[in-house]
């Protein structure tokens, strides 16, 4: 999408100096900068220290960072995609991109010729990565168009987080169908949860927002069930981190909040989910608790237009950070994926999977 | 209750200097500053800009500036009235307080005289809220004494917004249950909720908390429901700004949906209210809108130990920042007051009403 009328992607491989490069996350909004990513090592740090985010984007990340160790000589790549995997539990897609890279290079002796093709797979998961995205805004907008034909202008869309194109390669999970239905002329607004404690929603999806032009309001994750009461709100349309074979959908801490409101007023409520987001083989995810920090602290632009950090809670407070919840498929009205829209149960789910 | 082990009310007359005098809640957690409230003029600011604030403190600091208004010779008390109802739309003790300041007032026609009725009544209404609190304390731990009776060990009490002796002028609503089981030697643990946009969970509740020893936990307002799926809250204590007859109760922002993850895991949920929150006419009740930059910006403690405001969003995205909620009656498993504890229906409310 576009930055300063600009096109990028979030990561890519820049064939004038054969590096790995990534929009810094952690920046935003304040500042868009680009990192290098030249090392196993420093796309480690840029998942864990979330420079790079998302479950897509990870994806993407650590089939780089697979290229990059074996450019570096690491002789185990299992070792190398081991250290990946851990840098986040929740998400599916880091494992799965793993995985794809280990296979690809499985029966290759040649470092030289394992290396070209790790970079490959990860070239190629960044492309699919586009389609699929661009396929979900196709299928997606459907659910805008029906509600901007049954009169609803602007049609009014909730989104927790940022599963926008910052989350993915380029085009986004929950926001596909929103510049889908931008770029055809349909009227929406979107109200943006800021999404605590890191604020990917008032840093991140905001941001992107803007960038496109597309109207957009800031709130407070508690406001999105008194909007729904009063009848503010047309769709909620999140992203998921994993999404078991059940329908159960993991994404940001606070979804669930969010599910519960849009069941109690009738509002409709989707997950848009790329294929390779979906544990085929458990329903027991394993829920990512970080640091109490984040909750403690929060970064933002001081009065100088500098990043700073300002504490919120007395000294002797601790804090608890579950970075995820589970929203049960019962309160989900539909599953978005490349492939189509599919019902958030094992009979939805498995015809999914029939269709692969 | 203590601050530094010394005891304090939110509010009080200084008979050293005839003055009034209230901790600035703005400040908190991280400097403790007790201002003087000198005129009219003075209790406005103080309580639309929130250096006191919480709906029975909100009463008792109008009582007060009713009679610095008789003092400064406001001869239309009425007029005085009018100001101070009007700096916060949706508690209704505000005006509750002030027309009974000017009932007491109305037969009296020596300025003095009006003035000295004026303090007694606002004296009295803070005596009043201090034995009211200290009630619903005492009616409210039954709740948790079953609990605990029941093997829960420590009982963990979730929590909205600020609820306890801050908001009020001792002991709190929501919290005078959790201080009065602490107090009997029951095992207690409170998930403080940061309450987002103005942090009155993390900068206050916490606070408060700390200054008695109570352990707790801070959490983003997104986590109740994942901690409630798993089993981790035995008991939901809310405040109320506002409480219909029918059993609706208005808090802040974001309580609903606690108030529905509650619901749908069978987690008790109750609202301590005083009696002279409740709204016996209308079930109609205004919602607070504020200023959306208490979403785009944040205030904490900088690195150099100073107050600091840090911005959140990109310049160009606004934000809507709704106050309240309104949690339908159907989610709320009973109204703990300074009269008892009754059901959150109209049938409820009136047994209560004839308690009275």
């Amino acid at each position: 999408m576009k930055v300063n009328g600009q096109h990028f992607r979030t990561i890519w491989f820049d064939e004038s100096d054969q590096s790995v490069k990534a929009i810094d996350q952690t920046r935003l909004p304040h500042f868009f900068e680009v990192i290098t990513l030249d090392s196993l090592d420093a796309v480690c740090h840029a998942i864990a220290s979330m420079q790079v985010r998302g479950a897509p984007l990870i994806g993407a990340a650590a089939a780089f960072g697979m290229y990059l160790a074996l450019r570096e000589g690491h002789h185990v790549p299992a070792e190398a995609g081991a250290r990946l995997v851990a840098t986040r539990p929740t998400a599916v897609n880091l494992a799965w991109a793993v995985d794809r890279v280990l296979n690809s290079v499985a029966g290759t002796t040649d470092p030289d010729t394992a290396m070209h093709q790790a970079l490959a797979v990860a070239r190629a998961i960044c492309d699919e990565d586009v389609a699929n995205c661009t396929d979900i805004g196709r299928h997606g907008v459907d659910l805008i168009r029906q509600l901007a034909d049954a009169g609803k202008g602007p049609v009014n869309i909730l989104t927790h987080c940022n599963a926008g194109w910052l989350a993915t390669v380029d085009r986004g999970t929950a926001l596909a169908p929103v510049y889908q239905a931008w770029e055809e002329g349909i009227d929406v607004h979107v109200w943006v949860d800021e999404t605590r404690p890191r604020n990917q929603g008032a840093s991140l999806t905001a941001w992107e927002l803007l960038q496109q032009g597309i109207p957009h309001t800031v709130i407070s994750d508690n406001t999105g069930g008194h909007l729904m009461q009063a009848g503010r709100v047309d769709l909620c349309l999140v992203g998921s981190d994993r999404t078991s074979f059940k329908g159960n959908v993991c994404n940001k801490i606070g979804t669930y909040l969010k599910a519960l409101a849009a069941f109690d007023n009738d509002v409709p409520f989707y997950a848009a989910v790329p294929v390779s987001s979906i544990d085929w083989h458990s329903d027991d995810i394993p829920i990512e608790e970080r640091d109490g920090g984040e909750i403690t602290a929060i970064q933002g632009l001081n009065t100088k237009g500098e990043l700073d950090t300002v504490t919120l809670t007395p000294p002797g407070s601790r804090a608890v950070n579950i970075a995820f919840d589970v929203t049960p498929a019962r309160l989900v009205t539909g599953i978005i994926t490349e492939k189509g829209l599919f019902s958030a149960d094992e009979a939805g789910l498995a015809a999914l999977k029939s269709s692969i």
